[in-house]
């Protein structure tokens, strides 16, 4: 049998009571014994500046290898202004840099979007994919996951309340690892 | 050693001087001998009507066959009006129906998009990667493949005069070989 | 006081029965005074496929003369597979053809996109929006209208039966007219 | 005679040499005497969270105010993986908060981007028109500006080098004087 595979998740809103981090943990949670996942910070990342290059901001350094040690990145993003909220795109930027130097590159990735809203993020979901073919990080494409009305999946401990929600993720948690097992021969 | 494989080649225009219709015939010159790549026609298609279904046209017949007998698809595209052309958005609905009869589920796709403008039909690429999330395609995120200044690539007997571009689409059509071979096991 | 506005109206889908049809008449019915509304029948138009204007079809002439003849243009439309319905991607290329004649360039336009699941066409409806840029079409961006669960705002008789949609409407179509007046001076 | 309008000229990129804070400077010195440009800076922005919103720091006050202020917003960006980059986004962000505070809103907006490839940034150009939608920013259609090769455009003063491009700029900055008077009546 083959090794686990170690995915980084990425939270898409700095809230501290963000839906869409408590959404992470609770994919988290319901992930297969294949898979290994945990959250890899953003808080601490400055605006990504080509100039700062030569001599790298410490969380820099730190994120590039983080995602660098994993096998695959699941992205779980709330919507900002009908596209992908800033400080996550500035995490794919900083880590796609320096040219030729791409953390991302050859990873198997899935996208969850979750939204309070009817439409469940289907544009930051979306705009985040073309980013992705870019990167060479070849996506899982169904299911697809947008997740609208989500403040009402959690309750007050912050764990989820709903059975058809927990059956969802947890089939969307088995398709990634099946996606990430094919593409382990890619 | 297995099976080749059987490619759909969709070009997405209807204009007998087509630089997209030139295009596929030299990426299917170029593929290498473990896929068997060939044209499908969408001419005599006709604007998809659900109503039609009961009884479907004899055109949306043979195309739904043609795509279920391929193993993959290759996308070569002109765009329209910053988007995908109609005839070609038109040929992926027919296939998309009915509903749970889908013709394009699971199949690796890659595409390839030109233009005589320097943007290589950008827009029509990537709007056509949106359908096929949806459509469960797995697709070939890297090379990406946007020929700008198309019409410049083809002799008067339509063959390819650029040796770069010969190169980059033999190589095109091999990372497309391997995206296949990966995806089968999925 | 100013002469009232025609405006063509297109629906995305051509089942007799669709959604986008009865929201179309319903907006219509819900225009203020200074808009005359009505619809532009796309049923019997053929393919596009640029060999055949040196001689088009009679359907082509006839739906440019109609989109010519309007002072604005309001897009109805159904998503298949996440983005515009084929048959009306495709009307969008004939009227945008021949090169220097197209018959949308600088007409103001408002689109509402629906669909029977949560989402309401949010994929058709932006990759709508992206080729009006380059048909220079002025897009009324508030309010925006994805109308999800579209099927159940009408009754046995085609009417609107949700009041809340009917106000939303009628305060859709107003925000069009402020803004068809406005672009007027463009 | 109206009073000229004060364009807020925003950045997509932090390098000090960045082509499009050349570029930026050339379209602000290329405008008619109808727009009072200036650059509004977005280095010393952090990233939006919206924990912080009960003390917001000093450089979002800063950048709303910056915003309140003008008439009209000119984006020049670059692209970052087929996108926005996620230090413009953030700013947006930033500007489109509290909810019901957005300082964009119906504010008429221009988009220039530009990028060492042949592509001129489309992706970046589009996908902020969608958050564009949103913030309710009426937007200029045509011309488009999708500058490519960029970096050849500018000497080693920083000046622009190319005569075709600063008679297109400054068509481009008159059209976009036509659009904000266009607006003002909305």
């Amino acid at each position: 049998m083959s090794k686990p595979s170690e995915v980084a998740v990425l939270v898409g809103s700095l809230r501290k009571d963000s839906i869409n981090r408590k959404l992470a943990k609770a994919l988290i949670s319901l992930a297969p014994p294949s898979l290994v996942p945990g959250l890899v910070e953003l808080a601490d990342l400055t605006l990504f500046n080509q100039d700062l290059e030569t001599n790298p901001p410490a969380s820099w350094v730190r994120f590039r290898e983080a995602i660098s040690g994993a096998d695959a990145v699941l992205f779980v993003t709330a919507e900002y202004n009908r596209s992908v909220p800033g400080m996550l795109k500035n995490a794919i930027d900083i880590g796609s840099r320096p040219y030729g130097h791409s953390v991302w590159n050859g990873k198997p990735a899935a996208i969850v979007s979750a939204s309070p809203g009817a439409i469940g993020a289907f544009g930051a979901n979306h705009h985040l994919r073309q980013s992705l073919v870019f990167l060479n990080m070849p996506v899982l494409q169904q299911p697809e996951a947008y997740i609208g009305h989500a403040d009402k999946l959690f309750g007050a401990d912050g764990g989820l309340v709903d059975e058809t929600s927990r059956t969802f993720l947890r089939s969307f948690m088995q398709a990634f690892a099946d996606w990430i097992a094919t593409q382990a021969g890619h």
